[in-house]
């Protein structure tokens, strides 16, 4: 007869046979399902999602956990319980009138938005979030109420769900030194930027451009045994064991674009492939946070591909694939690939200015949640603390300032921070992979790139959620987040042009 | 509150939204899935098949279908309740040992028959195959003790799961006529045939022979809004609604074959396109049988799609798109497409020689579990009937005689019967509508289909599960499915070379 720990370990699996058939019914709802089938396909996922729920929330569960917890467990068991436990408070701590209530206001206000953005109407918009808001609110009230000795504030709650361990407080002092270094940097750029920059735009049929992007894929390590390339609107990444797949988008006259959007789904899938089989299927054999898991497709993304080295060694491949760019050296595309340019739009930032507007919303969202600031005071918010810090005011302009981001609509309050303490941590674990491989530009030169793969298996994917975030980063680059590496990271690039 | 009956509507809908999961599943596992994914495919969908057999067994349900059965049902919902009471009956009458048991032995026996096949070894295959029949035999007689009013031999019992309505008396009687006067027919068809076929064989690029396959299926009335054409190894159609995909395959050095495949899946899909959207999740708004799913195929195939007047339209869609077809006119392919040869293999089989492959395997089956037969006389025996239908022997050679066939390798037997049932029916509607539509050949001729897929929808589409299969046939004809539709058909292309 099993025990308790054990009769969970099974309890668990089966969910995750549930979250595999949603992963891929989303996966195919995005990718190839033509749109006749919008229907029947969200009802039949709303359908899994309630038998999860039912399962997740299951009476007979919570007594499980009781037992296991008297239980005798070594320190792996021990672990894997507490991200069980974690992932089984997330979802009995919140009513299912509550639950309801936000996925109705969610979508309301994702739809209005659609049209309210492109129209600049704020005011519209206001109607549908501030319900948005309220009941975010609660949320976070209700999660913190779950767990008072872990969440400081209402925010912390929330932010937990992508950034789990790292709390507002840790982001905020991380954030807060950034802040204060980067505007500088900013300055200095313009100056060190080279003069005539080649024009990459030219005409690039897709066909090439996806048969180069699965080149580059494989020089990055991933296998296609096990995963696959599609289009889709947004690129994304997802999957399951043995089955990873990501999505990139290509345009016609350009060909950068999608290769540093594939590269960075290349990092995800990576962290995925990597996880440790022997918790398939686990709580604990999932990635740690988000916070992590952007760290990986950013260190693919800007510190493997767009790497001074790995694009001389590239620009071979894209010679050989487009004819049209033939006339390119590796130097061209790493050139106009690492311009920087402040402006209103986050998904269109560059390196430099991109933190930036991730703080921005993270202030405003952490004094949203914690009742600090009303929805109505938010594009006055948002103007100012453009100009602080990069310069460029919103006023008027709601469009490109407060309505550009979807996360908001549906009340995804705590993701934000997820895009820049990634950022940070992927400098921090290339520097180390630096100091252990004095050799990297040479590696990367010849696409090596092996030894960073194997470097963060070890010491990233591997170890699932067996230990906290700060944990991992600290055993793998001798501290904890800081903002060191990273403006290390911009001043050899943006200032020295080094790499 | 809902009473009993529609108690039982909400419980399958639910039921219907776990296929749709399944569906999309297996769908992908065989289109989209790297070899990676199998094995976290393979327990997402056991385990989703689990929860979908312990929905449709709960003891609720049965109760549920008492009480719904002492209600007062106006006539649509007394049927659809009795469609309701045969899927549920199917899945109660089986216990979990037999199906797991089944199961197990039908995946040995499949697997190695993968080999075996090859290997022409039969008396490998024979050791695990007699487990196969013993559990076959056992299902059967469990399906009959259910239900003994309605199957009169234990291979009803089977056939019911695929020939709903038809039983295994009737298609005896049908099949018994048509083998009186196939091989008299078919002596007669090598002077008939033209001299001198044009070489269909040449080299035809894969892209452009898929754009070409995409005209067809619109101009088969196919909407792309609703559905997706992709590759796989084995042509197949499934789906919801809304979503109807369908799978072809082609070779460079030919074209005519993935034309046929496709007119055949599309046939598929429009019935299903057309089942009525008013009982939608519920058994009574499902494909009556495979005999009539399949006539709609073939009548897509080989009376839409195959028919002179059709092939001449759609012959210049082929030279613009394939520029090695410029030299064929619609009478090369047509008379190419349109060419008998017996042979051992059914699935090469033409559509004069087909059903002798059907009859063959029916006879066998049949006696098979009814235990008037052994497993290990079954070389004989096809030997014996293969000289009787189509004068050649397989003695000696399994690979091509009884080891030829997936179908009954995992204990499917019931199936094959459908395929000419289908025949005949496709050929007896397909009868009533040029009697309907004189001027049938000029219309297909500039392309039109309309008025088939109209008539179609009207008469079987629509009707879903609501009438059994003869009533489908005996409205929309005006008599039970026969052969005379069928062989008066093959009469006209085969020995008048008409249409």
């Amino acid at each position: 007869m099993l025990n308790a720990y054990e009769e969970l370990e099974k309890h668990f699996q089966r969910l995750a046979r549930i979250e595999h058939a949603m992963t891929f019914l989303q996966w195919d709802q995005l990718v190839m399902m033509p749109p006749g089938g919008s229907e029947a396909r969200a009802r039949a996922i709303a359908e899994l999602a309630a038998m999860h729920h039912e399962r997740l929330t299951a009476p007979q569960l919570g007594e499980l956990i009781g037992e296991a917890d008297q239980q005798p467990l070594d320190t792996v068991r021990r672990r894997s319980l507490l991200e069980m436990v974690r992932v089984w408070r997330r979802a009995v701590c919140l009513s299912a009138d509550l639950v309801k209530a936000k996925s109705l206001a969610g979508s309301k206000c994702e739809n209005g938005w659609r049209t309210q953005r492109r129209e600049n109407d704020w005011r519209g918009f206001l109607g549908n979030f501030r319900e948005v808001v309220d009941l975010a609110r609660e949320e976070a009230r209700a999660r913190r109420a779950a767990e008072p000795e872990r969440f400081t504030t209402p925010y912390d709650a929330l932010l937990d769900l992508y950034c789990t361990g790292d709390d507002s407080d840790f982001i905020r002092h991380v954030f807060t030194e950034l802040k204060r270094q980067l505007p500088e940097l900013l300055d200095r750029v313009p100056d060190r930027q080279p003069e005539g920059l080649a024009d990459l735009a030219g005409t690039y049929p897709l066909e090439a451009q996806e048969r180069l992007n699965r080149k580059l894929m494989t020089c990055l390590g991933f296998d296609f045994n096990a995963g696959r390339l599609d289009v889709s609107l947004h690129p994304f990444s997802t999957g399951d064991r043995g089955d990873h797949r990501i999505t990139t988008r290509f345009r016609e006259t350009g060909f950068v674009d999608a290769l540093m959007a594939t590269a960075h789904e290349t990092g995800h899938a990576a962290y995925e492939s990597g996880l440790p089989a022997e918790t398939d299927g686990l709580p604990v054999g999932r990635a740690r946070n988000l916070c992590l898991h952007e760290s990986q497709s950013l260190l693919f993304e800007k510190h493997l591909f767009q790497s001074r080295s790995f694009i001389d060694f590239f620009a071979g491949q894209v010679r050989n694939a487009l004819p049209s760019a033939r006339k390119f050296s590796g130097g061209d595309i790493w050139s106009a690939s690492a311009h920087v340019t402040p402006g209103l739009i986050r998904i269109e930032a560059d390196e430099v200015t991109y933190p930036l507007h991730v703080i921005l919303r993270f202030e405003i969202e952490r004094d949203l949640i914690n009742a600090a600031l009303e929805p109505v005071d938010i594009p006055e918010i948002w103007d100012e603390k453009m100009q602080a810090y990069l310069g460029l005011s919103t006023r008027g302009n709601d469009t490109d300032g407060c309505l550009q981001d979807i996360h908001w609509t549906d009340g995804s309050f705590g993701y934000f921070p997820s895009y820049t303490i990634g950022a940070l941590n992927a400098a921090q674990l290339f520097a180390a992979i630096r100091r252990q491989y004095p050799d990297w530009p040479e590696r990367l030169g010849r696409g090596e790139v092996s030894f960073v793969r194997d470097w963060l298996e070890e010491k990233v994917w591997r170890k699932g959620a067996s230990m906290d975030s700060q944990e991992i980063m600290r055993e793998a680059t001798g501290e904890t987040t800081g903002p060191a590496a990273f403006l290390e990271h911009l001043h050899a690039r943006y200032l020295d042009r080094a790499y």
